[in-house]
């Protein structure tokens, strides 16, 4: 039964993610700094890992797709890029980055497939504690790590998920869950930050407290609200297939046959489309497609990414059918 | 060149049909008959073809199922099956075929795939000239065949052309065709006979006018005005192409995945579809698919059709599950 129930969580959080708010000692937050100052933060980081093998970018050395890019992956903060000409990242693979003069002058974040989060906990707190080795963070005794804005001030720590809730959406349950999950200190967003539509009905949930509580009580209370939300998926699948079982596989097959054979294809359509496919699987009704296919997907067909495979002055036409043939070649070959 | 032509002409006309209407002389016209006079009628022609292999149909013995596949079929009219308690049918085959007690005595029907209207015409005769030699017709050396509605009188034949024009209807030109194809004497009107939409973009074309002429002039005007309708429908199709390839694939494309892989399928949303991949076929976008396969489907997927088949007391939801089977078989296995 435990191990049914764990299949089950694994299928529908697709990742999960933690990102540590750390300042370094007796310099103002970027937000005051110079270009001078921002610099020398930067470097400040680069050389602390300049013996690893690790990839350091400077953000205003990227164009603007280069940049939207990164976005796409969640390897950088919207945050990060408006503030490009004083901030980089550095990647330890696409999993492990960290950010300079974001918000705060180091973010550091650690990305797992599923509900993993104690895993991309631990490999956050490496990374922490080999930059902590080398540098003076802002830190008070009482209070915590310091940051620029107090709702990070503590453990300075967001834990958050990237969940698939087609049923709850379908069902337009969303807004109660919303609800729900921000009365136990919880915030759900759509897939790409705050205030975006949850394109895919892809949702990210985290925690909003971070002052007065351990690491370890924050991922809990996070994994305890997770929980519920996928148990009221569940449910509501298990309604939908008991009230609807015709009308769901009719969705589920005819989108898995658009994306076979759309030859334009755009990015929202895409999602929603991949979603009910991802519902298939998750529900056992699609059984010849892997999960990691649509999740390739789900990132490979954004828009900045297809204009660095195919050219960056393509059309948006173009856009469209690179994309939908991208999609045709992952079926067919992928299966 | 011409050949060329002749190819495009008989993929875009489904079929011809020749209608024949006649009366016997001294009995009033069927709407003015008692039962007894009705069922004397009905055994003068029955007895013609007593001796033939033809079937004979009397509609009061058929329920609502029965006679809606007739009419799905086009095998009968609206006007005979409300006509039930006094009206029959014989059949040769599906496409030939004489309604008794119609708006007239006798009508006799004979239809050939493609632009064929000549062959259907000497098939007409042939049956015409059987009833001739058999019964007195009402005719007046003056007037020629006499018959109940005016619109009718003269020759009595009624020509016309089961036509697929995509292209006109998604750029909205049907209004203006509906108009000039009116002018040269011609009505245009949806698949299932007056006042009803073109489900499938399936247009039937015929004459108004059937007096004053000779047969030979009335099929020649009609297929005049067919082939300035098969003109502007190629024109408009170029068009489409040149400034939409993209789009057109995509939708072509599209309906035949949703087809494939749809579970419930409406009869509307079906006939769309297989328009579009007609379309496809004939502009051989799609060139693995045979028109015999879509035009099976444009009659079998018809709701009395899949009741006869799957039983008269199946739901509308099953209808519909019943209709995205048929059709998924149709291409999996006759491909």
């Amino acid at each position: 039964m435990d191990k049914e129930k764990d299949s089950i969580l694994k299928d529908i959080v697709l990742s999960s993610r933690i990102r540590l708010a750390r300042n370094i000692d007796k310099i103002p937050f970027p937000n005051k700094i110079s270009d001078e100052e921002s610099e020398n933060i930067i470097n400040k980081v680069k050389n602390i890992f300049s013996k690893n093998n690790h990839k350091f970018i400077s953000l205003k050395d990227l164009d603007s797709n280069d940049i939207n890019c990164l976005l796409e992956k969640n390897i950088i903060s919207s945050k990060l890029a408006s503030n490009k000409d004083k901030s980089a990242v550095i990647l330890a693979d696409n999993k492990h980055s960290i950010m300079i003069n974001e918000e705060d002058h180091i973010r550091i974040q650690s990305i797992e497939d599923g509900l993993n989060l104690e895993k991309a906990f631990e490999k956050a707190n490496k990374i922490d504690d080999i930059i902590e080795n080398n540098l003076e963070y802002a830190f008070d005794e009482k209070l915590g790590y310091l940051t620029a804005c107090p709702t990070n001030i503590g453990t300075g720590l967001r834990a958050s998920i990237m969940i698939h809730l087609p049923a709850l959406s379908m069902n337009n349950r969303m807004p109660g869950i919303f609800n729900a999950v921000s009365q136990v200190g919880m915030t759900v967003r759509g897939r790409y930050g705050e205030g975006s539509r949850a394109l895919g009905n892809i949702y990210q949930i985290s925690n909003q407290i971070t002052l007065g509580l351990e690491e370890k009580e924050i991922i809990n209370n996070l994994k305890a609200a997770v929980n519920q939300v996928i148990n009221e998926e569940n449910l509501t699948r298990n309604k939908l297939m008991e009230n609807s079982k015709y009308e769901i596989e009719d969705k589920i097959y005819r989108s898995l046959g658009i994306l076979k054979s759309a030859v334009l294809l755009n990015n929202v359509e895409c999602l929603n489309l991949l979603s009910s496919v991802r519902l298939g699987i998750e529900m056992s009704i699609i059984k010849d497609i892997k999960y990691e296919t649509i999740n390739k997907l789900i990132l490979d067909t954004q828009p900045a990414n297809l204009k660095n495979m195919y050219g960056k002055d393509i059309t948006e036409k173009q856009v469209k059918y690179f994309r939908a043939n991208m999609v045709k070649e992952e079926f067919n070959i992928v299966k």
